[in-house]
């Protein structure tokens, strides 16, 4: 290309698929190569559809199926001169002979090609249920025909729909399906919804979707399939009845051509490639959720399956075969989803995955609001910030709230791909105003919480580790005022003594006893942590605090009769 | 203190000054030295007051005073143990005896210290325009005094109000006065309001504020009071009656008690600290407005008066007082305003200021919309990003539009605070699910645009380039199709061939000619001008396209006939 230093040659250019990761790739060729041939063969019917926006036709949210529609093969030629074909089908790849073959309407044919691009994406799982093969009611939802093959159910006036699988996509179904006033029946195999995110997290999402009368059913899996799909039996021996039924329980790469010609494949059959897209077999690369990429943070090799990593790479692959210096840097996996009137998202390594790759996990969670409390509809959030206790590098973070939590973890996303680290997140210069955040935005309060544990300023313990602690002896120490402590009880076991009152009564506390400090939202017990530890105390901070344990451990709070 | 290897000792710290920087160095005192005696001067009756939220009040907006009261000295002690005394104004410092003199209800007394923070901010500027003693009339907002001012002659149902100063706080004044239905009239000695920005992203302000029947006079200064305050007389003799005048044409730094006793002080009378915000005298800090902190960009001395960095700084100063290790890295200034139903926002520097100060400053404007189109309600916004050509830096960047410039502005910010360059912005993901962004953010965009200017892949001009280049006999070619054309205008002398047709007509070009393309948003002119440099032409891309060019430069668009 001209600018590169590289020549301009007549190249040609096939590419396997034409959403994302393909069409990013197609159009930015032809924006650095006027004269290559650039052609995309996708086997389904449609191009460069919003995927992302399927399950919002399900409800009528997005009225219109033709603004799912982005771009068309006649646009495409139109403006960019790129021949993109649709229903075409590529099912065998010479490699040597550098050709594919095509098959379109019953017909085959071949297609020679210079560079070879396999943006062949996933596809839904399946899995082998005993029954599911004589279902004729169960259905996947990654395209256009899937979308219309389950409306043209639900529009049967269907009552009851079972949704398995409780990720970001299931999640998203079961709020559009409510919306149509559908019964909805939730099943996943984990033990809490949105497995991306932590139990105590993904807490407030199943709150929400029980105050939606969702049926859940957590930690249980379908096992059979009966009466042709109108029948699903879970593992426990629950019958879930149903009309239609959404899998969404994952999806697998597209990566049977690849597979066919020897090309290298690892971590569930997805392509490998090296940081410039560079499968094992020369002139052929891949892009998308068909490759296998790095999750940045950890370095372990990943399937990052989301529509933002997947338009950056086919870019890239572009810019590479255009000559251009680029290079895959991997991923960290920001994500996030609407549920009713709470959104939940996360970014990077969630507790779980943080603590079982390293030592020293740290982590805290925050609450705070997405705008000063003293202007109009300002809306409560908890953040989690999972980080390296000694260096403070940060692993990941979570928000769930009903307003910013977007905002929150974009910065987060960003203080991450910067290599920023939990002291770095107090100087983040956000903007303020009150009608858009806090002087102290809660961003820089999750940090601040964090460095005080990294310095050792204050000491904390989790939500699940709390009953551990207390089978050692330890006692629970409450400092919410008593008001609180009769409306919304209190932890089993705990005494209490209200903040405010500490400093006077610190002399009924015994000093060999061990404590376990807790408030409503973390503020106060902060403060009474300080003021034990320094009079010579032992004590650590439950963090998340009341608010954030009674989510989760339900069961453990206990009404108090003295007030 | 405890943990950081110093020892517990009694020490007394004297603040003076009660809002962000002094609250935030009070308490954080507290957490840390338990011992500590902790006392707190504040001129003004009310502590710890949002003084954000001032104007919103006047509105109604924010219904309760009450609400803007966010501690009082009582809660304070009851939690803290501090001091705080209001209503107390210090009137000398005595640094050789460590002790300050202060002032409360007529009478004198003397408090030593072992280390004294000044926190005393800033005073609104009250410029000596003759005439202003006169007037009873002519108001400042910094404080609640002030506000409750401003509200008493409000409610004497005043119908014509005067706004000077048309920065973020006059800009908030101007839309809460509107709110109550009073003429507004503002008047701003810089060519356009909101001088933080430059002209063409505050613009669409000017807009909004014109379809709010503001009365704005831009480029003009108030040289004479009149009639005690109800008639102000501008520089080209323009008369505004006003009932009521507020000023807001800056601040000042209030460094008079440190200037008595010979602290150095700098830039416009500024308190020069250094890293730990040690002022030139011994055992006495300063934190806040009234400091001289670092721009951090440019590492130029810099007067920051924003809620966020004072807030850091008294917490910071905190830190240092207990022996902890911590250091002032400067500020960005970040800043956002609601005007109406839009919001501007910046961070870092402007394009002017990165021009006075480097070469090879690139600029590029993208459009993009808060979230996907194909969802409800998404909204188009305007980002600007102002980086060094040659490396990529990151120098400063702005926003304007309904909805997301907030996210968007946050992100930028915390991509300077860790140092990204443009190349690091199409890494960044952000959180994606249709409700909440798109597969390409607008931040991804604006960073693949500025690597086209880098790299040379995209040469650009700026709007306020257009007439010279133009006069050096370039050619404007508009790309739009002919429907656009005929609704909107053309820019004057352009010649237009729609996208679609280039490559066919591109022969009626003159290849010795040179070029440059426009079209509505830039996207389409950016791929004309890559076919068109392909074909060997000179050609330049107009960045923001006809609807930047448009909103600052109306004039030079003319009707087209021929449609």
């Amino acid at each position: 290309m001209d600018q590169s230093g590289k020549e301009n040659k007549m190249s040609k250019f096939v590419i396997i698929g034409g959403v994302a990761g393909g069409m990013s790739a197609a159009t930015r060729l032809r924006r650095l190569m006027e004269d290559a041939e650039i052609i995309v063969f996708e086997k389904g019917p449609y191009v460069s559809f919003a995927n992302c926006g399927l399950p919002y036709h399900l409800s009528g949210v997005i009225p219109e199926r033709e603004a799912l529609m982005v771009q068309t093969p006649e646009a495409l030629w139109e403006r960019f001169r790129i021949n993109v074909k649709a229903n075409h089908e590529v099912i065998k790849i010479h490699p040597l002979e550098k050709m594919v073959e095509v098959s379109h309407n019953g017909k085959i044919f071949q297609e020679s090609y210079d560079e070879l691009v396999l943006a062949t994406g996933a596809s839904a799982i399946f899995p082998p249920i005993p029954g599911i093969e004589q279902a004729q009611n169960i259905h996947t939802l990654k395209n256009i025909p899937d979308m219309d093959a389950i409306l043209s159910r639900l529009n049967q006036n269907i009552k009851n729909v079972a949704v398995v699988g409780a990720g970001f996509i299931g999640i998203e179904v079961v709020e559009n399906l409510r919306q149509r006033g559908i019964h909805v029946t939730l099943i996943e195999k984990a033990p809490h919804v949105l497995p991306n995110l932590d139990a105590e997290m993904s807490a407030f999402v199943q709150e929400e979707l029980q105050k939606h009368a969702v049926d859940l059913h957590l930690s249980k899996a379908v096992v059979e399939i009966q009466n042709n799909g109108d029948l699903l039996v879970l593992d426990d021996g629950t019958q879930v009845p149903t009309d239609l039924t959404i899998l969404s329980v994952g999806i697998r790469p597209n990566s049977q051509l690849a597979e066919q010609v020897g090309i290298r494949l690892e971590l569930k059959n997805g392509i490998v490639v090296n940081e410039n897209y560079a499968t094992s077999e020369k002139h052929i690369y891949a892009v998308g959720d068909v490759a296998v990429t790095k999750q940045q943070i950890s370095n372990d090799d990943a399937l990052i399956s989301l529509a933002s990593p997947a338009n950056r790479q086919g870019r890239q692959v572009a810019d590479v075969l255009a000559g251009l210096k680029r290079m895959n840097r991997g991923s960290i996996g920001t994500a996030i989803v609407k549920v009713f009137n709470i959104n939940a998202a996360s970014t990077g390594l969630n507790e779980r995955m943080a603590r079982m790759k390293y030592e020293n996990v740290g982590v805290v969670h925050v609450s705070g609001t997405d705008h000063a409390t003293y202007y109009p509809d300002s809306e409560q959030m908890w953040i989690k910030l999972i980080f390296d206790k000694k260096t403070g590098k940060i692993y990941g973070a979570q928000a769930v709230g009903r307003s910013g939590v977007d905002k929150r973890i974009d910065v987060l996303a960003t203080a991450i791909k910067g290599n920023l680290t939990v002291f770095d997140l107090p100087e983040l210069e956000l903007t303020y105003a009150p009608p858009f955040g806090t002087a102290k935005d809660v961003v820089n309060m999750v940090g601040y919480v964090a460095m005080n544990v990294v310095e050792g300023i204050s000491e904390n313990i989790q939500w699940h580790e709390l009953a551990v602690e207390l089978g050692r002896g330890k006692q629970l120490l409450d400092l919410r005022n008593e008001q609180e402590v009769r409306n919304d009880g209190q932890i089993k076991g705990a005494i209490n003594i209200p903040l405010n009152q500490l400093r006077d009564r610190i002399g009924t506390l015994d000093s060999k006893q061990e404590y376990i400090v807790y408030c409503r939202s973390g503020l106060r017990s902060y403060i009474g942590e300080r003021i034990l530890k320094q009079n010579g105390f032992e004590v650590e901070n439950l963090d998340g605090a009341f608010d954030l344990y009674k989510t989760i451990m339900k069961e453990e709070v206990e009404h108090v009769e003295k007030y």
